[in-house]
């Protein structure tokens, strides 16, 4: 899906995005283009469920039947709850198929009633997906990267709250 | 079940029905309706259980030992806390039995405290079973539909509250 | 265990029973009688541990070492918020072992503060147990009593609700 | 690692004991005296461990790795609410392992806010730990001495409740 | 990484650390020189990813394809109830690769509201990584010094509170 040149023999990484009919906002969206700018290595493979509680299976299933090297699985549980009850039901499916594939799947959650306003909201699901999808190339490609900033209280969704300043 | 003439040649999908006693409504019979309605490509194999902590090994079963492709599991827990300890713990069987397939299973649960009235219960309970028996078609048949309305805010028993306006 | 004649050529099906010397009442024996009066066709395998968080494994083992197609498995948590938390435990691991080994294990929990003196305890315990021994050999032999029933409303430990009525 | 004399061809079995540095007591020292009292056809493999997160991979080591039949393990929480979303975590684990395993592993567990004073924590201690070995030796030896004992109210830590008088 | 001579033919065994990005403090720097100052027979392994979700599958990657004999895995979660589940979701997931792999992952978690300034959760932090990092080394090379302080109420983070004193 991009347009950048590259060596014949050079064999993409399939990258699968998850996500749901439920969330308010379509992360995946910004995600994708925040993966496709930044890199020209991979193939991109998307999976949409109804809720969270479908993301462990579509992750697993990209990851066996897709091929997938890594996921990304956006969700958007709603103010109650019973819907923080089926994201942390979804969560623990999500580490569970890692577990068992040994492979990695980011968790890009945003809770309707972490912001204040719906515009707060959207910009918030705006820097999570962007910040995981760079995650994403980061586990894939760049781990000395991730190294560097161990213990630099890096956020997603928020601006970085920095190292403990004692 | 379904009289829509079709090629000898098709192969139908067998789709799982699970449902338990408890319920004090039959969700499952509108969705076999609506997923007749809808599909001549299916085959419907229906198995009830006392419960909803019955339903993960009832859905596994359906899957391994009755060769279905997808499951609907229907569960009406009651208004106690222990009620909706169950719910969890049936949950969590139905994702992990997910993973371990590769198969999914569409949860379509009604708590019998999410509505004041019964004919309010009973109006949720036909619009989330009717709309999941939905959700199964097109992630049998129709994945894109899905991909085409993420992020859109759709809900299950509820009108969909769409996409946020910021 | 039962005198009804029967052919030679039958074969019975095992039934395991799992118990706990924790519980305050043998509902064991309540339901092995129900079992044994309403059936020829079975062999019950009994096996009494400790306490609930014992009763996962026990299950396993009856089904597995013991081959038993079925297991019925009874506990008493007490009143306190660790017995809860313990039988909650139990109930995941109850319900994990379901799902490894595609075999029903039917749950009958009755908790000591469901009920205000122990001649009503008594009474719950001797209902449910009875009633879900007769939910085992319908998952074993009766299947369609069960889906007959979907949605009705059925309770064990109390007299059933039955269904909706808007 | 006791000196009852036993016949040449007598093959013991391997008990594995797991416990923690976490712990305020030795709980383990207690259970092993009472094992070794109480038979000459076991031996004790002893694995200490930081916490009682870490007493599920220890328990499965000593079954698969060492060979054991069954484990008992001891772990004291603190009393802090993170204290007993950590025992929690430890008792999902053991269960967990159990199933995996089909060996019994007893929980052998003391809160420190179980009792009023450090002497009536020793005490419950002592007590506990004294009342599960002797369970492990009646899962292995002895399981109609549990059965016979089933729906009795039998504690351990405290004295037995006995069974439900109606 | 260590400068101790060693005689050629020792193999020396491989330890994964695990980190994150979201944490405030880097523990894994202390732990690391912590283990190289006291053994000459580890290699280490880091491996950095954004949160503590994120490290059951990145050390079942340590264990699996990098050879790791044990991990010690990193984590600073917030004070948010949304953090707390993070944390509990991981722990599970740290307990669950353990059990798989039969490998022990030791946890070494510091929660941003554990101390009342970034002074003190600072040295708790240093202090909980430090001795972790030799809980890893007894569990790798002397277990019999973890058993010699069985029930002796060691803590990391914080000063160890001894044994009961009834």
């Amino acid at each position: 899906m991009t347009s950048i040149s590259r060596g014949l023999s050079m064999v993409r990484v399939n990258v699968g995005v998850a996500d749901t009919t439920f969330a308010r906002y379509d992360m995946a969206k910004v995600a994708i283009k925040e993966l496709e700018d930044n890199s020209s290595k991979i193939n991109i493979i998307r999976y949409t469920v109804p809720g969270v509680k479908d993301l462990p299976v579509a992750s697993k299933k990209l990851i066996e039947e897709y091929d997938c090297e890594i996921v990304i699985a956006f969700g958007m549980p709603g103010p109650e709850p019973i819907d923080k009850q089926c994201a942390h039901q979804a969560s623990l499916g999500i580490i569970g198929t890692q577990i068992l594939t040994n492979k990695h799947i980011v968790e890009c959650f945003v809770y309707e009633d972490e912001a204040d306003t719906p515009a707060e909201l959207v910009a918030m699901c705006e820097d999570r997906a962007r910040k995981h999808a760079r995650n994403v190339l980061r586990l894939l490609f760049e781990r000395e990267w991730l190294t560097g900033h161990a213990g630099q209280g890096l956020r997603q969704g928020h601006p970085d709250v920095g190292p403990l300043k004692p």
